[in-house]
């Protein structure tokens, strides 16, 4: 067997599409979020009843959200982490309940695209969904944070050009996100979208680019997918035909 | 307020996107289905869990599903009306649990174009998903089921050429399906997706075309998605990458 078949092997084993199987909960939809769709209904609170792990943004798009063993986290421009009160809405986030399916450990990786061609060798079908979180230590880490928004709300690609860009060296961290199907285009990130967070909670935020020193790095493989869309006025009137690609691409990297 | 304003509000006040908000379960994606993904994990059993309403196909691509008040009937290509047994699983289907948000009479409708046209104005944005269940008398109904498959399964395709075309004149009956948002390209069926049952039970399949001479149309507003995807070789290995939008209007029209 060779080791995707061995991986799917596995899948059938744990049941990836049965009944019990994980779930992978969104909250809105990306091209919502591009378009300037930046606040949503459901509650952190309401979050947390569908994961303890993921990321994701607040509502008025204040900063990055990472959240990790139920603990929900917010990295805004000045390079902070807050904690995230319950009240607080979201509109963009995908959370589910990690547990991982098989761990690897990694080094060395000299870049975000080295580690991108590691990871995928650890999924075995481009078909299902995958939670991803690397625990270790890392020589490299550049994230970044968008600042809290006002009305009338300008397009994501537009914020990201004033993004604040921090680099971090020698730290412990983990970095947490998801892997999907090219299928969900329009309305998730299609391949890798991770954010990262510091051991000592000092910093964070959406993950540009890394150096791995050692890691072990733990795929939850995820057959369920459960979107929430926001019943906002913003939400219901946004034009949401047409293709994104090119201004996801532009985001997220 | 525009009618479109009044609808919206009424979503708002149903709170469509809030955490009781009705939800669309679908198994499996339109584009394995397309690609000959032909069994799928998901029990009939485990459907009626997910809702009582709803459309699709029985493993083995055997014959139209539809789901009534918690009914399932499965239309071969005989034209006749089976019940599916609980124990019988499902390569792709869509339900929920049926409650019009609003209804609407209807009368003297000439096409399925004109139908379509008339549900436009009954769809207060494009951005959800609708369950859509029409009661009433129809001076012409046009249907078509697919023929079981057998190992090594065709295309949809290719299938679809041998489909059985049946035609109805002055019966009473039901159309139930969905409407679903451009943006579940790949995922789902984007804009109309109907199934027929006769009222007596003696006929039947995937709505080709109609004349609605009296009829009560119910709109469901549906602000959640959720999707099991199989845990199964077939679903896992194959190819979904590309576009099938060409290949999916071949299959439906």
């Amino acid at each position: 067997m060779t080791l995707a078949a061995i991986f799917i092997a596995g899948i059938l084993a744990a049941g990836a599409g049965a009944e019990d199987g994980d779930v992978l909960f969104q909250a809105s939809t990306i091209d919502a979020l591009l378009e300037g769709v930046y606040d949503g209904d459901v509650t952190f609170s309401e979050l947390g009843e569908h994961g303890d792990f993921g990321i994701g943004t607040v509502n008025a798009l204040d900063g990055e959200m990472i959240a990790l063993d139920g603990q929900f986290y917010q990295i805004r421009t000045d390079g902070k982490v807050y904690p995230v009160e319950e009240e607080k809405k979201t509109p963009f986030a995908a959370v589910t309940f990690f547990g991982a399916d098989r761990t690897e450990e990694i080094r060395d990786i000299g870049g975000i695209e080295e580690l991108e061609r590691v990871l995928d060798g650890m999924l075995p079908s481009r078909n299902i969904f995958y939670a991803i979180r690397i625990d270790g230590e890392f020589d490299y880490i550049k994230t970044r944070s968008v600042p809290r928004q006002e009305r009338p709300y300008p397009p994501l690609a537009d914020v990201v050009k004033e993004q604040t860009v921090f680099e971090l060296r020698g730290v412990k961290g983990t970095i947490a996100g998801f892997w999907c199907p090219a299928y969900v285009k329009g309305i998730g990130v299609p391949e890798y979208h991770l954010h990262f967070i510091a051991a000592d909670r000092s910093a964070g935020g959406h993950l540009l680019d890394c150096r791995v020193k050692e890691a072990v790095c733990g795929i939850d493989d995820t057959g369920r997918f459960y979107m929430a869309l926001p019943g906002t006025v913003d939400f219901l009137k946004t034009d949401l035909s047409g293709e994104r690609s090119g201004a996801l691409k532009k985001v997220e990297k």
